[in-house]
């Protein structure tokens, strides 16, 4: 065991449960190859009590379906397993298929940067049964996550009322994976920068870092350690001014401020990282101010997190950008997105018509639903969205009402608004469709969507629920499956 | 961009926070570089309002610093960065001397699987100062989390009271690193398998799986999915019998149980994965036995920790095994350890005598500990510890009795009990000591060092706070250096 053994790139396919293998063998040798099927990513309910969610991971899903292949050390393995009652867990003949398998699917996703919500499909994956189930936990671990954190940045974003926030969470991220998509996705929704470098020399985001403690605490002072970084870092400058005493240190750095305008040079900010940020904020925006150094920002960083950031600003404090780290990159207080991946039709052939499918034990809130679906997102004259509408083209009754995802009583009529489609196709025949779209464009995508929601969906505190319905003829098709007898014992 | 771009491996050097880079260059141009320093890696609380963690990732902290080389590439990518102001962010020397980087350190850690407590060093780095600071991120992504799953796994096995629990996690995991992360340290803390087979290839962990709700509904009944599961798995053969409602699945179970007995061969379990899985484990529990169906195993998943399995066995829930994933893998609701890297001692040259450093600004909470630490375990008769002291052997008096790490009015008194080292050198001069410990040696640790515990301090609620104190000589050193006076404005 190694960490340079850990080749996750060659080794994609064998990042998903065993119980995938277990039942495409199962399926392999039930003679259920020719088996179609229509599965559909989605979760249930908006992270950390908002109105909304923000795709991301979407955009790799290209790359995810064109790598995952099984090497030949991975079929090694596979081939080795025994089974916990003896013999081996898989047969030769269906360790051959994997050795030739390709995913032939179809799947279109919501792209990144896109607002979602609860229960519409944020992947859709159609193709062969086996195919869909060999994915499927490859394709969760990709989308749940970033879409997770995306969801965080955007909120903390908004809390920052369009000062710069930095992703500073690596050392809290799990591994070098999660750091990495905790940068990739923080950035799509609108951080400014990350401290990762790994991050900004794959994906070509913008890097961001100052100094440490330790930094200073190496020097026999601080206004030696600041002069020494004035010096290294002219173009840069930060000055972490809390690791004695915040009052000294802002006044250390603007006698080293002072010294590099002498020079040419302008001191770019100050951070602090410790204390009660919003009385030292103010404290150090006055002494900077009275020293003319009105052009030194201040950066906060310490355990921030948007309703830390929100409480900042109502305090008036003068914070120009902020690090934010362990609560991004581990999305606290809700670590996980929950999102699943369910069965929604399925059919013998691909000559048949699909039959819709729902997991008919279920009680309202973990009801499914069945069908190939689309989306349909309406926008009012500005381009706001007003709501989405689920569509399966077999039972489209051309109408633009919908019947609420959850509450049966409650319909929506969106007649007379424009709209949009929100799936787009992503993977034909298990090839990329088109070329990889550039970060900066879902990064655009998530910014320009956003700015034109109604604010009453983001707010943090008992956002208005965003409107999302089954098409009429839909929603007889659930309602019709759903209705059964529930026999009591 | 691509999946297949992200060669962590080779680039595991820049899995680092830009800022230790900004000061690694700042050393150079200072001409710093043969300061040397003492850094370490603590938390400052149990998680989970616990009372212990368990050591984890440190068992890999030798094969990264052995492989800690900045590549061409990397140091294309760091030529290239701009700064802020203008120019480039780095100076063709430094990039030349990240060329040749190795790390110097010394490093000594807590072996994995050892019980660890708040405030003792659980990674001990020693060396260059700039070496210490540019391996500062990878590390912490390492341990940090590590240790954090490791010390939930600890608190579901000991829920599970003996019966096995398996990582479901993977889905919800940040990325496959992610996976890989809670895989290896839930094995390690004593979960008996992994859903994961990448982590199974890796790491050598058994894998374990079954069958999803999609293999239900992909046949035209659940009978027939049963039979199809227990043709292609009978070794190996889990039914999931939740899918349309429980007591169906337990009779369809039952027939097929029959049927494979007729065969010769045995079902092996039932899955139940929702509902209420301590009415629904009794109800299934009562069918099974009275079909002469009493070896078949009862598993259960859904949303589980350690909670949920402590009062399912309160209950009386004949549960024999459990799948725990999204809470295992997000280290729900804490998903932050909250380890910290901090100097704690510093010197001009490797010729002087080492001067004790400690962050000044900092109230008794966030105050370090200052000195060249190792930690000095004492055990009672039976072998179970009773405390901790840390000692700097600078100021070593001989006492074994200790001053409480956060409250000075407390000491300890551990004479005339035996002890062990809890530091273990792993690196030194950047090279690992000796050959990498198999991960089952870790995992019989944990098992051994829990086993003698005191269960007062493996309780969930209100648990024990276990001893943890400076030796007397060391304490003088730090008292000393806390006492200041803080001048107030």
């Amino acid at each position: 065991m190694s960490l340079t053994d850990v080749t996750v790139p060659t080794d994609i396919a064998l990042n998903t449960d065993l119980y995938e293998l277990t039942m495409a063998q199962g399926f392999f040798e039930a003679g259920l190859m020719d088996n179609e099927a229509c599965f559909n990513v989605f979760f249930r309910d908006n992270p950390f009590d908002g109105g909304y969610a923000v795709a991301c991971g979407t955009g790799q899903i290209a790359d995810l379906v064109e790598n995952f292949v099984f090497t030949d050390d991975a079929c090694d393995y596979l081939a080795g397993l025994r089974a916990p009652g003896g013999g081996s867990l898989f047969t030769p003949a269906f360790i051959d298929y994997l050795r030739g398998f390709r995913a032939r699917l179809d799947i279109s996703a919501v792209p990144e940067g896109m607002p979602v919500f609860p229960r519409e499909p944020l992947v859709r994956v159609i193709g062969p049964l086996v195919d869909c189930q060999l994915v499927e936990t490859a394709l969760l671990n990709l989308v749940n996550f970033q879409t997770l954190v995306a969801t965080k940045t955007a909120r903390v974003i908004r809390s920052a009322q369009g000062h710069p926030v930095s992703d500073f969470g690596l050392r809290r991220a799990q591994g070098p994976d999660g750091g990495l998509a905790v940068a990739r996705a923080s950035y799509i929704a609108g951080a400014a920068s990350t401290s990762n470098c790994l991050a900004g020399k794959i994906y070509n985001i913008p890097v961001f870092g100052t100094h440490a403690h330790s930094w200073v605490m190496a020097f026999p002072s601080e206004l030696d350690a600041f002069r020494a970084f004035a010096k290294s870092s002219p173009k840069n400058c930060c000055l972490l001014v809390d690791t004695y005493d915040v009052r000294q240190g802002v006044e250390n750095a603007i006698i080293v401020g002072h010294e590099m305008e002498a020079a040419g040079e302008r001191l770019a900010a100050i951070r602090i990282d410790s204390g009660d940020l919003a009385k030292l904020s103010k404290m150090s925006r006055q002494m900077l101010d009275e020293a003319g150094l009105d052009y030194v920002k201040i950066t906060a960083s310490n355990d921030l997190d948007e309703y830390t950031i929100q409480s900042l600003y109502a305090q008036g404090a003068p914070v120009d950008s902020f690090g934010v780290g362990t609560k991004l990159a581990t999305c606290d207080p809700q670590p996980s997105l929950g999102g699943v991946y369910k069965l929604s039709a399925s059919r013998a052939t691909s000559e048949e018509a699909w039959t819709p499918a729902m997991k008919l034990s279920e009680m309202a809130y973990k009801r499914t639903i069945p069908g190939i679906q689309r989306v349909v997102r309406f926008l009012d004259e500005s381009g706001s969205p007003i709501g989405d509408q689920i569509v399966d083209d077999s039972y489209d009754t051309g109408s633009a009402k919908a019947v609420d995802v959850t509450d049966p009583m409650v319909t929506y009529d969106f007649s007379g608004h424009k709209s949009i489609e929100l799936l787009q196709p992503v993977v034909e025949d298990g090839h990329a469709v088109g070329e990889p779209e550039p970060i900066e464009v879902a990064r655009k995508r998530c910014h320009d969507s956003l700015m034109v929601m109604d604010p009453a969906y983001l707010r943090f505190l008992n956002p208005q629920a965003y409107p999302v319905g089954l098409e009429p003829g839909l929603a007889a098709v659930r309602e019709r499956l759903a209705r059964h007898e529930r026999v009591q014992r």
